[in-house]
C-alpha cells in the first residue's frame, strides 16, 4: 500500500460517520484515493455529500496514521488479504441488516499480531453485562479457557465484567482474543482496561473502525456489536440484565445468520434476566465450552455427551425391577413373600431372581433371598 | 357407598400391583362386588388371573379399610363426583401411554379436607431432587407461594428437598396443596417428614394408589410420577441432577399433553443440570409464578411483561441520538463543533438539539450547548 492510499483510506475513515454505504460504494467503485479526491472536493451525490459535509475539509490522515505507525497498528481495508471477506457477507447482502443499517466496515484500524481472517475462521463472542456478578465472571472465563483449549478466537468488546474476564481468560490460557472496541484504539474504552489492551495489542488483536481519538458513545457501541457478532461464529451471552449492549450483540447475530448461544443462571439474579430472556426467544443454552465449539467448529466435531451415570439397577427388565424392588432393604424373604410383595405368581419370581443373581444383586442364603449390599454388579451387555 | 363396596374396592387396590388395566376393564364392565368375587374365586382371563395370583387369597380390605377410617380418610373411585375423571384423560385414552404402563388409577386413598376435581381443576406441579440446594429450596416456596396466591394448587411428591419446600411454602400461605406418595398414606415415606404430612392431611390432601402400609420402592416412584403429572395443569421442574426422578415426572407430563417447565439455575450446580436438560428439549423456562399461571390458567389469564425500564434517551430519533453522543460529559461545544464531532452539516445539527432541549436532555449556554446532568427529562407522547 503506497502513502497515498493509506492516507486515502484514513482521511476517509473519518470524513463520514460509520457505516456510511455511501462512501462504501464509491470508494468501491473510484478506489480509495479518486474516492477520498471527490469527496475533499465536494463532488458526488448529494446524499454523500451531506454525510461528509462536516469533516470534508478536515483532513488529519497523515496524524492519524501516525498515532497508528507509533503503536505499531495497521489499516486493514477491503484491498488486504487478511480482510475477513466471508464473515462480512452477511453484512453485505441483508436487506433486513440494511433496513438496521448494518453495513460491513469501509476499513478497520488494528493493533496485534494475530491475522484477522485467519482468526475468525472458527471464533466466538464471548458477551455480557458490565455489572458481571462473580458467578458470571468465573463462567466467562471458563468458557473463554474452554474455547481457547479447542483453538477457537474469543472474541469480545473489551469492557468491564464479562468481556473483560473473557479476554482475560483467554490471554491467560495463550489462545487468541480479538477485542473489538467504540473508539479509537490509541486509547480504548474503558481506560481502567488498559493494561488488558496492551496485552490484547502484545499478544492478540485490538481492532476499531473509529480513527485514532474517536469517544466512544452509546451509538457507537451499538454499532461496534454489529463487529463482534460479525466476526463470530456464535455470540454467547454470559450474563445480561434485562436492558443489556449484549442483547443488542445477540440480536445482529441472529439478523447475520450466526448461532444465539446464552447461558443460563439463577432466576433470583438480575444479571440472567437478559440470557433467560434470550433463552426464552430460542437461543441455545449453554454451559460448557464445548456445547459452543458444536456451533463454531468444523462439520462433524460434536460436544461429547455430558457423563450420564447409570447403575445396574437401570438395566433391569420391568419384572427384574419389580421383584427387586419387593425384597427389604435389610434381611431375607421367601419366594413366597417376594412374590405376595411384588404381586407376581411364585413361578413368575424365580426367572427374575436367576437373573437379578446373575447380575451379583441379590443372593440367596438358605433357601432365602436378599439383596447384596455394595452392588458390585457384573455388567450387562 | 356400601360397606360391601368399600370392602371390594379396597381388596381390588391391593389384589394387583397398580396400575393394572386389566383389573380396571372388568371392574368397570362388572362392578367392584361381582369383580372381587370373580377374582377371589379365580375367574376371569388368564393373564388378569397371572397378575392377582399371588394376592387374591390375601384379603385385608377390613383391616385397610379401619387404617384409612382411624386417620379420618376416604377411598376416591371412579364412581364419586370427586374421581378428577378431565385429569386422567390423557391416561385412559393415549396408545403410547398405554405402551409405556401408565394407565389411570383403579382408586385412590385419600385423606384431607380438599376435593380432588376441584383442587385438580387449577394445578401445577413443582417437584425436584431430594438433594437441593439453598437456591433449589427457595426457588420452590417462592413459586409456590406465587401460586397458591393466584389460586393454583401446588402438586408434588412430599418428598425432602424441592417438593417439601413446594409443599411447606403453599401451606405457609394457606393455599391447597396435595401430597401423592408412592406407598401408603398411613405410614407416608420418608417418615422425616411426618410433622409436614400430618399438616397436609389437616389442611390439604395426601394420597395414593396403594392401600395403607405399602412400603414405597423404585418402581413405585416412578408409577407415581404419573398421578403428579396427571393432577397437574403444569409440571415445574425446580432443580434436579442429571438423573432425577423429576425429569421423569416431566416426562410423564409430555406425554400427557400438559406443559413441562424447568426453572434455569448456575450452570456450575450439579443440581440444575437436568433442569437446563430439559430446557434444551424445549421445557419452558420459567422464572416466576405468572409464568406457570400462564400455562395452566384460565383462557386469557397472560402473565404481564416484566417492567422494561426505559430512559429518555430510549426514546430519541437517531440524529439526536447522533449530537446528544457528540456532546461531552462536562463542558459546552458551538453547534460547529458538534457537527464535526457528529459528522453531520451544522444546519442538520440544529433540529435534534432543539428537540433534545425540549426533552430537557441539553441546554444552551452562551450559544453554546452542554448535556443537562440529572436527566429529569420531559416525557414524550
Amino acid at each position: 500500500m503506497t502513502d497515498e492510499v493509506r492516507r486515502a483510506w484514513a482521511y476517509l475513515s473519518r470524513v463520514a460517520e460509520p457505516p456510511c454505504p455511501g462512501l462504501t460504494a464509491l470508494v468501491a467503485q473510484q478506489g480509495p484515493v479518486e474516492a477520498a479526491g471527490m469527496v475533499k472536493a465536494g463532488r458526488g451525490d448529494s446524499d454523500l455529500l451531506s454525510r461528509v459535509e462536516a469533516r470534508r475539509e478536515f483532513d488529519c490522515a497523515a496524524d492519524d496514521l501516525d498515532v497508528l505507525d507509533r503503536m505499531g497498528g495497521r489499516l486493514i481495508t477491503p484491498d488486504d488479504e487478511e480482510w475477513p471477506l466471508l464473515r462480512f457477507r452477511a453484512l453485505r447482502g441483508d436487506k433486513e441488516l440494511k433496513r438496521r443499517h448494518a453495513h460491513p466496515p469501509l476499513v478497520l484500524w488494528a493493533a496485534g499480531p494475530v491475522r484477522l481472517d485467519e482468526a475468525t475462521e472458527r471464533s466466538a463472542a464471548i458477551v455480557g453485562t458490565r455489572a458481571a456478578t462473580a458467578y458470571g465472571e468465573h463462567v466467562a472465563a471458563e468458557l473463554a479457557a474452554g474455547l481457547v483449549e479447542r483453538d477457537v478466537t474469543v472474541v469480545s468488546g473489551g469492557a468491564y465484567g464479562i468481556d473483560g474476564a473473557a479476554h482475560r481468560a483467554a490471554l491467560a490460557c495463550e489462545g487468541t482474543t480479538i477485542a473489538i472496541v467504540a473508539g479509537g484504539i490509541d486509547n480504548p474504552y474503558p481506560s481502567g482496561h488498559s493494561a488488558l489492551f496492551h496485552r490484547i495489542r502484545q499478544e492478540g488483536l485490538l481492532i476499531s473502525e473509529y480513527p485514532p481519538g474517536t469517544a466512544p458513545g452509546r451509538l457507537r457501541f451499538l454499532t461496534r456489536n454489529r463487529l463482534v457478532a460479525a466476526l463470530s461464529g456464535a455470540t454467547v451471552v454470559v450474563e445480561a440484565g434485562i436492558r443489556s449492549g449484549a442483547a443488542n450483540t445477540a440480536g445482529w447475530a441472529k439478523a447475520q445468520g450466526r448461532s444465539v448461544c446464552a447461558v443460563p443462571g439463577p432466576v433470583t439474579s438480575a444479571a440472567s434476566v437478559g440470557c433467560h430472556a434470550l433463552l426464552r426467544d430460542g437461543a441455545h443454552l449453554v454451559a460448557r465450552a464445548e456445547e459452543v465449539v458444536e456451533l463454531v467448529g468444523r462439520i462433524g466435531e460434536l460436544a461429547p455427551e455430558e457423563a450420564h451415570p447409570t447403575g445396574p439397577l437401570d438395566q433391569l427388565e420391568p419384572a427384574e425391577k419389580q421383584v427387586y424392588d419387593a425384597l427389604p432393604a435389610r434381611g431375607t424373604l421367601t419366594v413366597d413373600e417376594i412374590a405376595m410383595l411384588a404381586a407376581m405368581a411364585p413361578h413368575q419370581v424365580l426367572g427374575p431372581l436367576t437373573m437379578l443373581e446373575f447380575a451379583g444383586l441379590v443372593e440367596s442364603v438358605d433357601g432365602c433371598w436378599r439383596i447384596v449390599r455394595g452392588r458390585r454388579a457384573v455388567p450387562r451387555k
